[in-house]
């Protein structure tokens, strides 16, 4: 599996190393007007490179993503489950501030996940039966603190909308923070920056939390189902195993174990 | 006005290396209950620091901050505001994304203005007569962008409240962003990053917008007052210029020039 984790990482960095040299060079002669076409190439770009890429090492293997044609189910089999963009918005708007994202199951149980904020420079590495690093730092985990003391990752719209009591949750953090990416939203409560995040969320968003959290002590939940399916969109929330209780106390109706 | 210029560049960039240092140190030995009194001892000690090597330089010119103690208006003689530490929320919970920012006024007319990024070592400094730099970088100033394709720094409590009608303007943007520093926030916006930051602010959080942002093109608003009274707390708008029409189009009641 060590060969198989290095072969991603060699991967992903390259895609982000293309990404930021050909990002650079097309944002100045793209008129504004056009740059929503060339997010969408962009995006779609980066997807075929790294599937050829998958593909020509493990020719058996599957990939999950939002340009799949078919229906793919990460429990049979060897699942790559891919988002070449995560965080278009930002992309879109700042040009900064998104992330590359893959994450690797076998017969449904995560075998390792990646998740590359590129203009950063930043690689999240690890899951399964390897440890956690941040380029060449392992993360510590979740170091225990106040819920009261602690940043939660929520978009505004989530807020005003109090969806599943979250803004209720929010009002007993210190405060929330949206940085429209789930992947960076995702590597602040890995580095202890915000304690959870919640959002709404596809499987290629969310697999790469649902691998690298358990090492670090936490886990994603499924705001809707419990356990996130795997299957079209859901509200998700990435949080410490440790303030499971406590936070999940604070929504509607949670019920699950 | 240049050798004041670069004696508070270096009073600043010193403070920042002060913080870096010592908190690294402290925040380890230090408990998580007993933070927030680290903090406000870091506030209080960069606050002592800036104005002793302001006072010890100009001994005739004044201070405005959260920690003055008698009434200071910017408008008579010469008066530097000063926040030693912007985004406290971010540094009690992340320990990353908090500014200093110190600005410097002669008879009411903003002379220059620096805004710290202390963990990126970011400085962007200048206004006044000067032209406004990241670090050594000039930067280039608003590029004309439509508002659909544009983030609105905004945080959750304002968007969910609609106050101002901030959230309509937002549901014209492409979304919003909560960075937990409103220095860091009109830093992404004189940065391109954000088309424009909404927030409820001290004069010591604002002035140096209202400093650096009409060297490229920005303004900052009163939400209610029009101008900034650079008296006690208020919601101020920091946009481009030249969107200031489209903008305040979409607020309530926007009915000053």
């Amino acid at each position: 599996m060590e060969t198989k984790l290095r072969f991603a990482q060699q991967i992903v960095l390259k895609a982000g190393r293309w990404l930021r040299e050909h990002m650079n060079q097309q944002v100045e002669i793209t008129e504004k007007a056009d740059f929503k076409d060339l997010v969408t190439n962009f995006d779609q770009s980066i997807q075929d490179q790294l599937s050829q890429d998958i593909l020509q090492a493990y020719p058996l293997d599957a990939i999950l993503g939002e340009e799949s044609q078919e229906h793919i189910s990460i429990s049979k089999g060897c699942v790559w489950v891919l988002d070449p963009i995560d965080g278009t918005t930002n992309f879109i708007a700042q040009q900064t501030d998104f992330c590359i994202l893959l994450a690797y199951f076998e017969q449904g149980v995560g075998q390792f996940a990646l998740l590359y904020n590129v203009m950063a420079d930043q690689l999240i590495w690890g899951g399964g039966e390897f440890p956690v690093f941040l380029n060449d730092w392992p993360l510590l985990g979740y170091q225990k603190g106040e819920l009261k003391r602690s940043l939660l990752g929520l978009n505004a719209g989530l807020f005003a909308s109090n969806a599943f009591g979250l803004a209720r949750l929010a009002n007993h953090c210190l405060g929330t923070r949206s940085y429209g990416s789930a992947g960076i939203s995702f590597a602040y409560v890995l580095e202890g920056r915000l304690v959870a995040h919640a959002s709404y969320l596809y499987p290629w968003d969310y697999a790469v939390a649902a691998i690298l959290g358990p090492k670090l002590g936490y886990e994603l939940l499924s705001l809707e189902n419990g356990k996130p399916r795997f299957e079209g969109r859901e509200y998700v929330l990435f949080l410490p195993s440790l303030l499971k209780d406590e936070i999940t106390g604070y929504l509607d109706e949670w019920n699950y174990q």
